[in-house]
């Protein structure tokens, strides 16, 4: 195993530190339990939203804490849900009257451990909305999941959705706002080659130098198939095919494509997938309005590439070119 | 060879179509010759900064082309410089009037076409200026140079010197600034694993599995010396040493620390080595200003990372801090 760490049980405090100190003034990092927060949370009367899952996809979701997007995210060990006591502290530490929003990727852990933090917080007198991100059309059920996983559409339902809290409104709002944005978002992605879990210190799996899993999860979960390596453009049409086949649109619809890379893939390789991405789009009547391209939701050091697609409307239009200040993803602030 | 490719000889043209298709509006690409622009190039009364190089190091420099940043950038073959009538035609095409300034990596290709472009638009009437950047600590003369190589502090020349020219500053000013940031950033890198050149199809080198190189360049050329792999705190004290041996600092002074990543390096590993290089400017009395954290200036798929230190001023602050929209680079815009 070739890492740029210390020790495995070291790489998710360490990184805590790490960002802390790039980014004080902008987030804040508690302990025990750990969360992160944005240094000006609580904001009196915007609701809250937090976020959370198992560490190994940076930037996601410490990255995307700040101004016009997350007040808190709580990183759990690597690939593992994070503890009800984290989401229940960050929902309390962040909670400006408003309300908070969990936005849980459908994970049977995340889901179980946010339930049970929504509880405590509602016991604690907070209003509490959680919406569960279910975009990844490559499996139906998978090894850590009961129905479909959340991935790609999460980041953009973070953007979308802390947009429209910073304008202060309502928690039911906001929650309705990430469930059509996850109704409307569809994922897939795929694989070169295995990360390796820092405490594992080898490959989740072995792929041959000519092989390639499509459908792979974000934590090298098995995805549809495994096949012989394909070009870019081939590889492209494997991830879009299935994503169109399932996105509820009709031609002319306007949409969001989000071109990921999975840790270890170079930006160079994302524009040639875009390429052919967008051309697949547009042969399908697609408008292209916005795009996101680069590694924001990641599997450690995982080489491979996902594609989301987002039908947009004009609420969502707005609320994604908000300014936005965190670690990971501003503009405009 | 397993890369999100079609065919080695289409990478840097596939990737062009994959800029242009998802950032339209912001840059556009012109073709034979090949440079990527500001869509609303030539600003009229604006200095106009050109840089270039060879393929491979995304999003430096194509992502960085925008508002507050480059109004042209020149990509030659992978780890090849780009023609001198690619840096010639992209000078006339941006030129407001105001003279072009050219940011040079000192690789010794670059340098020649670069002088060559150079000649070419002073004898059509452009003002031109160039400076050439050469921060790499860890050698004095190396494969593909006379002198240090030119790596991470390009990457803030052209954020810096972006600001500037935006406040319309004459191009005497701004060359002056370019040069004072080359003479005030620092930087080394190192390599966990090679990359692959597309057309090559196999590691530039081999590095055993328990074996890193320090002091490497961004083509994969030598460094200082290969050695066993250590710990990241260990590997950050291995680039900051000689950084800071040759940064001419006293204490007090501020900087801007730049943690870089080769292309397959995950977000998580260099917020552990910024949280230990940041104890280490700390204990040297430096004092870190401004951050930059993620993969801006890469090798392909080399997997590694990259120290900058950059000692600041009041005018370098302005200009880093002023907006910038570009596809990779983008704050207050």
């Amino acid at each position: 195993m070739k890492k740029l760490i210390n020790a495995p049980e070291a790489v998710v405090a360490e990184a805590l530190d790490g960002m802390e100190a790039a980014h004080a003034g902008l987030i804040k990092v508690c302990r025990a339990p750990d969360f992160i927060m944005r240094a000006d949370a609580p904001v009196a009367g915007k609701v809250a939203l937090v976020s959370g899952g198992g560490s190994g996809h940076e930037p996601m979701h410490g990255g995307f804490v700040g101004r016009g997007m997350l007040d808190a995210a709580c990183p759990g060990a690597v690939f593992t849900s994070p503890t009800p006591d984290q989401m229940f502290e960050a929902s309390k530490a962040v909670n400006g009257g408003a309300g908070v929003l969990h936005i849980v990727k459908n994970y049977t852990g995340d889901v179980l451990n946010f339930e049970m933090a929504a509880d405590l917080a509602r016991a604690d007198g907070i209003d509490v909305e959680s919406v569960i991100i279910d975009d990844d059309v490559a499996v139906e059920d998978s090894t850590w999941t009961a129905g479909r996983r959340g991935v790609g559409t999460t980041v953009l339902a973070e953007k979308i959705c802390g947009g429209l809290a910073e304008r202060k409104a309502p928690l039911t709002t906001v929650a309705e706002m990430c469930r059509r944005v996850n109704a409307q978002g569809r994922s897939m992605g795929m694989a070169l080659a295995a990360c390796t879990v820092p405490h594992v210190g080898k490959p989740s799996f072995e792929l041959a130098a000519d092989e390639m899993e499509i459908g792979i999860g974000i934590h090298g979960e098995p995805g549809r198939h495994r096949v012989k390596l394909e070009t870019a453009d081939r590889i492209t049409e494997m991830l879009m095919e299935p994503v169109l086949a399932d996105l509820p649109f009709k031609s002319g619809d306007p949409v969001l494509m989000f071109v990921n890379g999975m840790g270890a893939t170079p930006t160079v390789e994302l524009y040639i997938i875009y390429r052919k991405a967008a051309e697949i789009a547009r042969k399908h009547g697609l408008k292209v309005v916005r795009t996101l391209v680069g590694s924001y939701i990641t599997s450690l050091d995982m080489a491979g590439t996902s594609i989301t697609l987002l039908k947009m409307d004009e609420e969502m239009l707005t609320c994604w070119d908000a300014p936005v200040l965190t670690p990971s993803l501003r503009w405009g602030a």
